[in-house]
Order: C-alpha cells, then structure tokens, then sequence
C-alpha cells in the first residue's frame, strides 16, 4: 500500500499510528469502559485550558463549525446580541448562524490581514450597551492571523460583557488558560492541534454561565446545556457518539501529554513554521502576513505572478511527491497556504519544500512574486 | 489485549476488523481521493435505496438525530404541518425537534406494542388538509417493533403529502425501495444494518422535493439543501467530515454487497433474531412483542418478576462473558433489549444465549416470567 501523504492543511491533519490504532476496537457507547473514556477526555480537556475549577467541558458529534453553531445558540439568549469580531470566513460563518439563528449582532470587522484590535472592541461596546457578548477567533486560519485573544478578552471582561472564543485552530498550541484569559466559552475540535481525528467538537463553558443556558438553543443536537445534563447525569451521551474518534481522541491527548502539553506543541509547530517561511522566502515566495502577526499553524502564501505558475499543478505536483498543501480563503489577493501542525516535524518540512522547489522547477515558473496589490 | 465485548445493542455495533483497518489512514478532506470516497458511498446509498433515479444522497456530520432533525428542518417549511406517527421514543424526539424549531405538528400515537395503522393516517390526512408532511419510524428500537412503512406510503401518497421515514435502524436490511415505496425523504446511520462505525449519518432525499428547500433549515449546519449543494458544486463537504469514519464505511458498503446486500443482511439478521428469541423464550423469558411485529433488529423481554433478578448484575454477569447487551426503554414496562445486529452470526448467537443462561442461574433467578400487567 501506498504511504500516505503528509497533510500540510488545517485539519483533517497526519495523525499518530498509536492514535489510529486506538479505533480497532469496538466500543458499547452506553458501557462503562466508554463512560470513563468520555470522563477522561472531558477532564483532561479542561486541564488543557487551565478551566478545571470554573469551567466544564462539552464534546459535541460533529465538525467544529457544529460546536461554535451548538455554542452560540446555547450561551446567547434569544434577546442577546452579539458583537461578532471577523478577519476572515470563520468570523464571517458566525454572522450566518446568527442570522439563521435570527439572532441580533453587530459586526467589527478588518481586512483579512489586520489583527482585531482590543481598543476598537473597547469603544464599540462602551457605545452599544445593547451588546451581551462578543464572538472572536482566535486564529484565523483564512489567513493564519493570530489575534490578540488576551488583550480582547481584557476589554470584553473590563466591559462585563460575555467572551465566547473561536480557538478551533489554536487549542492545545497558543497559549490559552481560563486561570489567564477570562472567557465564557471556548470552542475548539479533535483534529486540530489535539492531533485527533475529525468526527467530534467540545466547548469548555463557564459552568455559571452553562447552568443559565436551558432552553436558549435553536436546535435540540446542537443544545450544549442538553448535552451537558446528560453527560453529567449518566456520564453517557444522549445520542450516540463517534466511539472509535474519541477512542483515538483519548490516545491523542496521552501523547499531547507526552509531548509537553501545550508548551511542547507550540515549540514543535514555531519550528515547522520557521522552515517553511523561511524556506519558502528564500526560494522567492512572499507571505500574507508578517512575522509578529503569524500563528504558527498556518502560512499564507501570495500566488506569484508568473503566468507558469497554476495552483492545480502546483498542487499535483507536490501531491505526487507525498505532501497534500490547501489552497487559499482569502478574498483580496490570489493565495494558497501551508499548514505546519499535526504529527509532522522537521524532517517532514524540509521535505516539503524539496517538494515545492521541484514543482516550481517543473511547472517552469522562474519569478515568485506576486502581482502588486 | 483483551477481545472486545460483542455488542447485542441497536448501535454502536460489532463491526468488522476490514471495516475498522481502513481507518488507519489519513486523508486530506478537500483531495481528490477523498473526493472519490464521498461521491462513491453516496452513490452506493443511492442504489441500496433504488433510489438512483429519484433521488439524492446526502450525508451530514454527527449521530443519527442529527440527520433526522436536519431532514426536518430542510424539508419542512416553516409553514408546513406535520403528522408525527408515534410508538416509541423516535417519534417522540421528532416531536421535540419541531417544537424547538417552532413548527407545527399533530400526533397519531399508539402504544410501544402497538404498530402504526395505515388507515387511521389515512383519517387524520382526510380530516386535516393542512397536513404538509408525514413523519414516520420504520422500526422502533425503543422496542423493536415493526411499522408498516410500505402501508402508510401508499396512504400518504395517495393523500399527497410528503413522507419522511426515520429508517435509522432499518436501512440496509428491512426491504426499502424508493421504486417500490414512494418518500421524499428516509434517514439512517453509517453504524446501524451498513456496519460501519458512528460519526456520519446520511438522508436520501426526493431531489426534485429537495430543490425547492433553500433557506428552510434553522441551522446552519443541519441544513441539508446547503450540504446538498456543496457536494454538488466541488465533491468536498462544506465543513469537515469525518474522514476516518468515512474511510470505513465505504469499506463497509463493500462488504455489504459481497455479502447480498439487504436481503442477505436480512437473512443473517433474522436467523440471528430467531436463534435469541426462542433460546430466550425456551429459558421462559417473555418478548414483548409477537414474532409478526418484531424486526430482526432488537428484541425486548420483559423484566423477570423475580426478587433475584437485578439488571444491573444481569449486565455485568453476561458482559464478564465478553457479550454487552442493552437497557429498556419502555414506558409501560420493566424491560431489556438484546441486539441481533452487526458483524455477528449464529455463534455469537448462541453464546450469547450461554451467557445469559450462566447469569440467570449465578444469580439464582428460577421464574423468569415478567409481572402480570
């Protein structure tokens, strides 16, 4: 059998053998082997975001987009109204749930490579006493961005208003601890920087805040305080879960342990990171953004001009060398990015751009600038 | 390591080791390989449904009650009427979804022992002219029971309204065929009759009823028209799927159809369903239902009257024996179901049988007739 490729994306990213082999098994999901599988991963979540004493932790079935939906129906009231913090397509989908939701919402929003900045939330809320929370990401992987979480969360908290966080692409590698940054709600997802796989979301909510929360959502699947009774009632799932992802989910967090926790991913991810920007300018490529506003998770890659020079080859050119890219989100400018998390390391990256540097050779492209903007 | 416990429940279930080692993969969701994978389980859905024609498959992230209240709040508009039939916890969750949603339903509700009555649909659809949809539950697992799904779509096709089949435990191995069985939509699971694993549940949708869905849905992700219109437009998921759990469910379609499709699968189910049914009424356990309303899916006994008998011990005496068997959830009555479902034959049949034989007599129960009701 062909080797996999390498996955240089967002998510669904290259998992652990230990954490794929964790799913040949058979689980009844209402047996108590699977109770203490989902109090586990429940537990050590929590521990993960520094929210064992305030917070609890809520696993949803489904993708991430399924647990920011679940999130945002169940802490905003039906008279809420929310300041949704965009600079990309995840801030931009909050919008549309709300709006299916018919829920009301402000917008501040910034181009696509300018962080959220925590003076303007300062004023908007200061001026619209209306606001009863504000929705933000904390890394956008549109572009990569890391936004400045902390000092928004500052504002939000100074402003007594409710912060629920986005950190779909974040958790488990930015810096991010209840004890630190006061949120009501985090959001994040098992195949991201967990290094799980995809099937299964969660929500780390203030518990003070989760117990006002029964009868706000707009769905019963996505009604997190329902799912919450019932996990705390039974310790089982009130419908069934994906039993095989978090049995892996359950493996990935022993080798999140493992590996140094948060610490220890972020050390590993600013690494690839590095290669790739680094390598990736010398050759010629420009980034979206620059250093100090990139999250090391995702890298945002200007097109370049040159006429040789076609995504879709380019992506099947270093498909076949073993490496899958993504292409690019953004609205203003052409782009493709690379992705620098999941169970990959330097080794990993350098072959990545022995692989873009043979495309590039191949498809005969000899200027990597992008076209002026 | 030690052998996993067979499951004897409605799901999760036991599957194959084929099944689950096609998990040990990883897949970039938006690659032309995944592509494949999705567009091919579709369309297998497509023709064990014989629905090629008709109709469209469409998968959606999460557990099975995720996909049925997607199918409601997308086919449903938010004007429409809906008969509920009932006689189970099933239809009651269907109830609870329209309630959330705020759309408006009647009930025609019988016993759990009792099935659904095509005529009195028929009555209620002539009297009530408001009615738009029907919502209706092919078996019943809360107890197991048979409804006469082909009865009551000639009644609502001869009405003109729209049928909606909660097929969750069904699909794949009770008879189901859109050329034979007139619905605009029917919902199950990747982890029921197709022996996959949980995390993905899918509806086949009447394409021309489903075109005319756009903006129905009250969320963003339960709405299966958008869903629809993704996989239509690139072959990628709108949000992230759940790639493992794909990976073995089509590795599951596989198997299904070089083991004779539904009417093999109906076969092993029923031999299965017989082998537990008189070895348990042999032992003098009582089934809740008469063997022409019992699916070979899951089969309720009643609770034995005896003050040696305790459940719990009862579970935890036949799971040391490596079998795990399922709760009650009747209303009306102390009961416990055994499963028949999954990758399982007459030897797990029968051993299971040996098990509950040893427990029965551990637990020094001598009369295993239920109280009279």
């Amino acid at each position: 059998m062909a080797k996999d490729p390498y996955l240089l994306t967002p998510g669904p990213l290259t998992t652990s053998i230990g954490t794929k082999s964790a799913m040949l098994h058979d689980w009844g999901s209402r047996d108590q082997a699977f109770i203490e599988t989902t109090a586990r991963i429940r537990d050590r979540l929590l521990l993960i975001a520094g929210a064992s004493e305030s917070h609890v932790c809520v696993p949803l079935q489904g993708s991430g987009t399924f647990v920011v939906e679940a999130t945002l129906g169940t802490l905003i009231p039906k008279d809420g109204k929310t300041l949704v913090v965009i600079n990309g397509a995840y801030g931009d989908r909050m919008t549309e749930m709300l709006d299916i939701m018919g829920r009301e919402y402000d917008v501040y929003k910034t181009a696509e490579d300018v962080p959220s900045d925590p003076a303007e939330i300062d004023a908007i809320l200061s001026k619209d006493l209306a606001i009863t929370h504000v929705a933000a990401v904390y890394c956008e992987t549109t572009s990569g961005i890391l936004n400045p979480i902390a000092e928004i969360a500052a504002v939000v908290a100074k402003q007594r208003r409710s912060l629920l966080i986005d950190a779909m692409s974040a958790f488990g590698a930015l810096p991010l601890k209840a004890t630190d940054v006061q949120f009501d709600a985090l959001m994040a997802s098992s195949n991201k920087c967990l290094e799980g796989v995809p099937g299964v979301g969660f929500a780390i909510v203030r518990k003070k805040a989760l117990e006002a929360c029964a009868g706000n959502a707009h769905s019963l699947s996505l009604d997190l305080h329902a799912q919450w009774v019932g996990l705390e009632k039974s310790g089982q799932w009130r419908f069934t879960p994906p039993t095989q992802v978090l049995a892996a989910l359950d493996k990935a967090l022993d080798q999140f342990a493992g590996n140094g926790g948060t610490e220890g991913r972020f050390t590993r991810y600013s690494k690839n990171c590095k290669i790739i920007v680094d390598g990736m300018r010398e050759m010629g490529f420009e980034t979206l953004l620059p250093d100090d506003l990139q999250a090391p998770i995702i890298i945002t890659f200007r097109t370049p001009a040159d006429a040789a020079f076609k995504f879709e080859t380019f992506y099947d050119l270093i498909a076949e060398q073993g490496f899958l890219i993504y292409p690019g989100k953004l609205t203003v400018a052409e782009s493709f990015r690379i992705g620098c998390i999941g169970n990959l390391g330097e080794a990993e990256m350098h072959g990545a751009l022995d692989a873009v540097r043979s495309a590039i050779e191949r498809m005969g492209v000899t200027n990597l600038s992008p076209a002026q903007v």
